[in-house]
């Protein structure tokens, strides 16, 4: 099942408006990954108004977004913005390109969020958290007016899940064994199978801004009713939080070789 | 609605075998509070048989049924007993006490946990937490085959936050006045306040073992349906878990001036 075109837009206005592509660049030019996750951020922050309260995603997409919001505003050309960070290296960098910062404490409503995604599914349900920021997100995005998806078409998938990438349960440290083996025993009709994550480059556990450990749950099949399996979920008493995000876009961005989406709820 | 005594056990009987009254005494002794708790505590301890597993409760009641444990197998009476504490501060009394100790990760399965609760509703669903150790209460509890809950008489309500006391609902650090206001609106219509536990004795927020803070909600009137409620609670993206263990006791031992109760589920 494809996500149907709504508003189409050509690759090459697009590209050109992201500064991908100049009037005088040859015609067929290869956009890597991130010259289309960098040509959906930038269409994102065209929905950007002066005065509003800004949700700032975390990833390598949603850095491009806040690097072109701070753009504009040493331009002159947005003014009276204050951006709510969903992580304290989002944080960091909007504060190094002068954006003012608040958060959801002195702002409960948000106008507008904008953010990455590791996965849209065709009723634009997501998967977020790869980048280890799903719980900050999830509350400052579950705040917000009006919350825009931005991907790359690799994100696409049929199902959550479908990827075959991991979907993230943040835990609480304490018995974090025994929390995972029991979300692997909950789909374990779908195949899945639960993994701690750990640093990369070393054999440590990953530990969230909220001092929590993330669990990556795979799966071979789709889980079902996704209400049902969040439910089940946040049911368990050590989990946290976990990285679907149902029923929160809005609008969803896809930069793909064949052009620019916009699919709305 | 008062709750059903199935098995009604004489004060006097019970308070004999937990040391508080000897055949000499008079027999218009005076039962304290705490006289009460240990008296169901005692009667609780009665289920424990070598070799089990145990999941050792925390508070002011929990504490006596821990340190019985611990005489009963300085006594030789029961061998073989590993315990699960539910808290830092059951962990180091059991230490104290000689009793040998694990934890969830090694023993996901628990035969029996005893523990108290801050309230009893006529259908055995419970409060705890007011102690704090809510979260780790409610993943050892939740791992147990039995769960005897052991309270004195004031405990028992007619509904859940019907003492006019605290459901406490553990939330992340991050943001917690935002998750505070969400969690009152969600329950306006049962006239609920919100507020941020503190230390008694200093202006400073109280942080659970989890390093969380609790957000104590008040309640005028009943909160209804308890599984939506909870379901509602933890969707919350701030919210790490509540006080309201649903269907989790499978015994009650209710220890008042009349007699300890012990309802079954």
């Amino acid at each position: 099942m494809a996500i149907p075109y709504p508003h189409f837009i050509a690759t090459e206005k697009a590209a050109m408006d992201a500064g991908l592509l100049h009037p005088s660049s040859p015609s067929s030019v290869i956009l890597t990954q991130d010259d289309l996750k960098k040509i959906a951020a930038y269409k994102a922050v065209e929905y950007v108004e002066s005065g509003m309260v800004l949700g700032l995603g975390t990833g390598s997409t949603a850095k491009h977004a806040v690097d072109r919001i701070g753009e504009l505003l040493r331009q002159g050309k947005l003014k009276d913005i204050v951006g709510i960070p969903t992580s304290t290296k989002t944080h960091d960098q909007a504060l190094s390109l002068g954006i003012p910062l608040s958060d959801l404490d002195s702002h409960p409503t948000v106008d507008l969020a904008i953010d990455g995604a590791d996965e849209v599914d065709p009723f634009l349900n997501l998967v977020k958290g790869r980048g280890g920021s799903l719980l900050r997100e999830k509350m400052v995005e579950g705040a917000c007016k009006k919350f825009i998806v931005i991907v790359d078409e690799s994100k696409l998938v049929n199902y959550l899940g479908g990827s075959g990438l991991a979907m993230p349960v943040e835990v609480i440290q304490f018995c974090w064994r025994f929390t995972a083996a029991r979300l692997q025993k909950l789909f374990q009709e779908a195949g899945c199978v639960a993994k701690l994550r750990t640093f990369a480059e070393k054999d440590e556990p990953y530990v969230t801004d909220n001092g929590n450990f993330i669990v990556d749950l795979y799966f071979e099949r789709s889980i079902g009713d996704l209400k049902a399996a969040s439910d089940a979920i946040l049911q368990l008493a050590g989990v946290v939080e976990h990285g679907m995000f149902l029923d929160m876009a809005t609008t969803v961005i896809v930069a793909g070789e064949l052009g620019l989406t916009v699919k709305n709820k």
